[in-house]
């Protein structure tokens, strides 16, 4: 299949202050710079676009190639010409959430005031107030209504909060393996993540800037995460109980699979800051996408369709979450489609079944965009 | 239900130097002293012994009160009178196992050459040592032939491993949520709480007796560990998303469950060393109960009785491992039942599901010991 050609991540740099954005916590903050990337060409009635969500450690380069780089962005098998997110008919944006680390600001940004890293004295960040950066990126870009946001995991709940709080701004949304709210389990394992971090001495409460950084310590939550993210069958088909004969002393790795956790988790650090890690699972765990009336309300007033994905083995987000999804989408009165395919890569397969996937969401687009062209024509065949 | 009296442990050492213990590893040990508690009384023909098997954390405590103390042995309400090891019939056995930290001989010990704790000069340990080890201890006793060995989880490892090494030593036996080898998820998971412990810097190579302990690494092994031992739905049901409200910073312990995950894990660190739950963790991860032809061929000589039992929600010792073992009992041309009990608990049920499982256990031990006093009474009938 056709891959996009080079592509690079832009920036976008707002709430300039005094004009600073004021987050869900109530903190103000400014300036902010959004990381972001777009494939394919915004049409000339800007009807076209289409916003991928990433999840915990995602960024803006979801397709294509980075010059000089021979691994595409982490969602290319569903982005490009004739794929999924056709960009020969669509224009892509995918943008890194506040709090990250690769591009937007975040506790490892200078805070202009200081002119040292927030660290800590970032604020709390929420999924909603993700959401609220890429709205001022898309208004940006001149788009008045998006055709679809689309994303698996986290990016699931982003698109949940696109819904609830600019339901008027989305024509169409497709939540993949995801959840209404961290369930208890959830929660813990992610505070078993933060934990790690924290407990490393070189956190020294995020004051590890151009020191020596918690490597062990987001190494080991990145460990768990994998672990979360593959499902036991994945792990016994790709590992089983292989020896690994490189590694015989008695505590250093035995298994095929711990040498794999620990190569995951070495290469996570190089690419990924400890206290985004802390800031971006807090904001998952604290998402509740209709944690009171005025959610539920605002849903009522999402008009678009809803394409939800869930997958078999997925442990991390099961099932029954979207179903939840389903029937709250139902009782707003959207028109809501659900499919849960069959898969053994669990909470991973949202990034892998790619095949299964892009036949659902073509077809989904397909149909959600035509409607729009059949809008204009009828519009513009008056007299 | 009535409980046991007082209790108290008591300790067996043998393997005096020259005389040490060889272990599987082909390295030698000895002295090596085994914690041990019992409870009813051995009968004259000491036919009415029942050997419990402890798993991770447990310890020779297995039921009844020690003096002054108010909280119970790990399985008191399966052991007392009329209950399902039932000491008013019974003889009941419980050994901490070697390389544990609750009386045995382990890593915290004292190297009687050195004068120094073992810490990472402790020999491997693998479950069929701790079996030889509880081998001498019943020897020691006068018992013959155990009429059940019993446990869940590592302990029913154990019990897989008296079925494969001493096949004819033993009258019947029940595993519990256990399986003949680890997955590599279940790998997985070990292998994080190990990393957490070598993580900490207090541990330094093992050799933290007498100095700050790596407490942070060992709490955080247990907060992992606790959130396999339970099940999305218990964890729902115990606490869903209730917020704990004496914790409010940013980062501190926001909901209940991550206040109950710190509870226990630091908890945990009072009782237990942190040597010990690598050196025991990877017994675990090693053991293979059919690894060759001569375990196999072993397991065939077994005549007895074998109940096998698994609980529904357990994910990290499914079912389906349980089914295995059935699977090649019946192969191996054994008696065997398996009872998969309803539970939402997940792995812990072994430990609170204890109506159905005393049900099982009692009719299946009246049936076990009924046989033996058959025999007896036919043998003394003849002329």
């Amino acid at each position: 299949m056709k891959n996009l050609d080079i592509v690079e991540t832009k920036y976008f740099t707002f709430a300039h202050p005094p004009h600073r954005l004021k987050l869900e916590s109530g903190q103000v903050i400014g300036p902010i710079t959004i990381a972001y990337e777009t494939y394919g060409r915004l049409n000339e009635t800007k009807t076209n676009a289409i916003l991928i969500l990433h999840a915990l450690s995602g960024d803006a380069h979801a397709a294509g190639f980075h010059i000089n780089d021979s691994k595409p962005g982490w969602w290319n098998d569903m982005i490009g010409p004739d794929k999924a997110f056709d960009t020969d008919k669509y224009f892509v944006i995918c943008s890194n959430v506040i709090g990250g680390c690769r591009g937007s600001t975040g506790p490892s940004s200078i805070n202009p005031e200081t002119g040292k890293p927030y660290g800590l004295t970032f604020p709390v960040i929420t999924i909603r107030d993700m959401v609220k950066c890429q709205k001022y990126l898309v208004e940006y870009m001149g788009i008045e209504k998006l055709l679809c946001v689309a994303g698996g995991s986290m990016g699931g709940m982003q698109v949940l909060a696109w819904m609830t709080e600019f339901p008027e701004k989305v024509r169409s949304a497709i939540p993949i393996a995801t959840t209404l709210r961290h369930s208890a389990q959830q929660i813990a394992f992610n505070e078993v993540g933060r934990q790690a971090i924290i407990s490393d001495p070189n956190w020294a409460d995020g004051n590890y800037y151009g020191k020596k950084i918690p490597a062990n310590g987001l190494a080991l939550a990145r460990m768990v995460g994998h672990i979360t993210y593959m499902s036991d069958i994945s792990m016994q088909k790709k590992f089983g109980r292989l020896k690994n004969t490189e590694f015989n002393s008695e505590f250093s790795i035995g298994f095929e699979v711990e040498k794999y956790l620990h190569y995951r988790g070495n290469s996570f650090v190089k690419r990924f800051d400890a206290n985004s890690y802390i800031y971006i699972t807090r904001a998952m765990d604290m998402f509740d996408a209709l944690e009171n009336v005025e959610k539920r309300n605002n849903l009522e007033r999402f008009k678009g369709d809803v394409l939800i994905i869930a997958f078999k083995s997925d442990w991390l987000y099961p099932a029954y979450q979207s179903k939840e999804i389903v029937k709250v989408c139902k009782h707003a009165g959207i028109n809501v489609s659900y499919c849960e395919i069959e898969s053994t890569y669990g909470h991973d397969a949202f990034l892998l079944e790619t095949e299964e996937q892009t036949h659902l969401i073509k077809n989904f687009l397909k149909r959600v965009y035509s409607g729009i062209k059949d809008e204009r024509t009828f519009d513009s065949g008056g007299p």
